[in-house]
């Protein structure tokens, strides 16, 4: 209904905006929890769910993508709005690999329900809690236009690397105790990552929204604590 | 010298930009080139220069987006000048990503030079040579204009999965047969991993280059051929 949007005001048409965004980020931190909850519970129908409902994501990304383009021909956007607009367009594309990696996190759990299971899963649900209370986070950071908001969300991911570097060498000692661990540990290795890079992807959010709002960009290093993940790790018997 | 920017035509200035794209695109392609050369040679200095130069490629990204920003505010484009802006904003968002995972996977090298080798890396090379020629295709298509040669790039991404679940199963049975070998083998499947990360979003690119000439989007699912690395590899004794 074209009309409908030529009537409408500017003003509602970027909130419309922030809220087509904030939906997209809900759907996302749902993927990202209900996927690690279908880890956690090893319950494949869940997992199922989380992956069929990746295209959902997908779908918001293109009509975001559509409303912001419209918004950039019609309106001819200037200064903040216009960043508002570029800030969306690209967060959603954040977004949108948000919900790849939980959709591939939940692939790779039906694949470990059939597998015996190995260690806690502590570190996995405690890393997935952070990541999305800091998108949770961002994502009103957005809707509220709160730079500094989103400053603290671009800040606060050095706890989620922290637990990745645990969860890392603790598999690798699983690995190395006992060969029938290998398949299992490797499947987890990759979801520990995913949450990982959604913890980054979300980082990269906070920074595009800090930018909308202020103008100008963050720091280009942010506190990072993911480099012992490079480190060697040698079995008991190397 | 922004008047320089404002006697320059707006088509210099669309020119301009797919210069900028495609230059980005060079060191994207340059970088997953050395990260390789620096992974098969165990050459750490070559490793860490691909480190050090990732800030050049966000550097172009920041670049592209200021410049797309400005032409957005000053120029008001339309529609196919308006969708080629889009696009080149969304496939920088790409090429950043394509230069992280190289610059990882140099990481990781540094790391592998340190143990002992593991394998044949003829998979890697193989790997990183098409993901290369795709890129470069694909930053073909957006120079030119052609949406034909972008959907063939689309296309193309399916035995980079291939030889990546080749990789994956090869690295879990040296896994299984040495303990010795599991810290090499994880850094080289997340290497492969992030070559196979590469080969997706150079698929991201050419499907953006496609919206940017033909303001349409390519179906949803792409040929794909990698499902098999969720399948379980047990240990010859398990």
């Amino acid at each position: 209904m074209p009309t409908e949007h030529i009537v409408r005001s500017y003003d509602e048409e970027l909130r419309r905006l922030r809220d087509m965004a904030a939906r997209m980020g809900g759907l996302a931190e749902r993927q990202v929890a209900d996927a690690t909850r279908a880890l956690v519970r090893r319950d494949t129908s869940l997992a199922a769910e989380v992956v069929q409902r990746d295209v959902q994501i997908d779908q918001l990304e293109r009509e975001i993508e559509a409303f912001c383009v419209r918004l950039l021909a019609l309106r001819q956007p200037m200064a903040a709005d216009l960043r508002v607009i570029v800030a969306a367009m690209k967060l959603s594309n954040d977004l949108e690999r948000i919900g790849d990696y939980a959709a591939n996190a939940a692939k790779r759990a039906i694949v470990l329900a059939s597998l015996p299971s190995i260690g806690s899963l502590n570190g996995f649900e405690r890393m997935a809690h952070l990541v999305q209370e800091n998108l949770k986070a961002a994502m009103d950071a957005f809707v509220n236009n709160d730079a500094e908001a989103a400053e603290r969300v671009w800040a606060a991911d050095e706890p989620v690397d922290a637990i990745y570097n645990g969860i890392f060498r603790e598999l690798l000692t699983f690995m190395m105790e006992d060969p029938r661990n290998i398949t299992a540990a490797t499947h987890m290795l990759f979801i520990a990552k995913n949450l990982e890079r959604i913890g980054d992807h979300t980082t990269n959010i906070a920074e595009r929204i800090h930018y909308a709002v202020r103008g100008d960009s963050l720091p280009e290093d942010r506190p990072k604590a993911d480099e012992s993940a490079y480190a060697v790790v040698r079995p008991a018997g190397g």
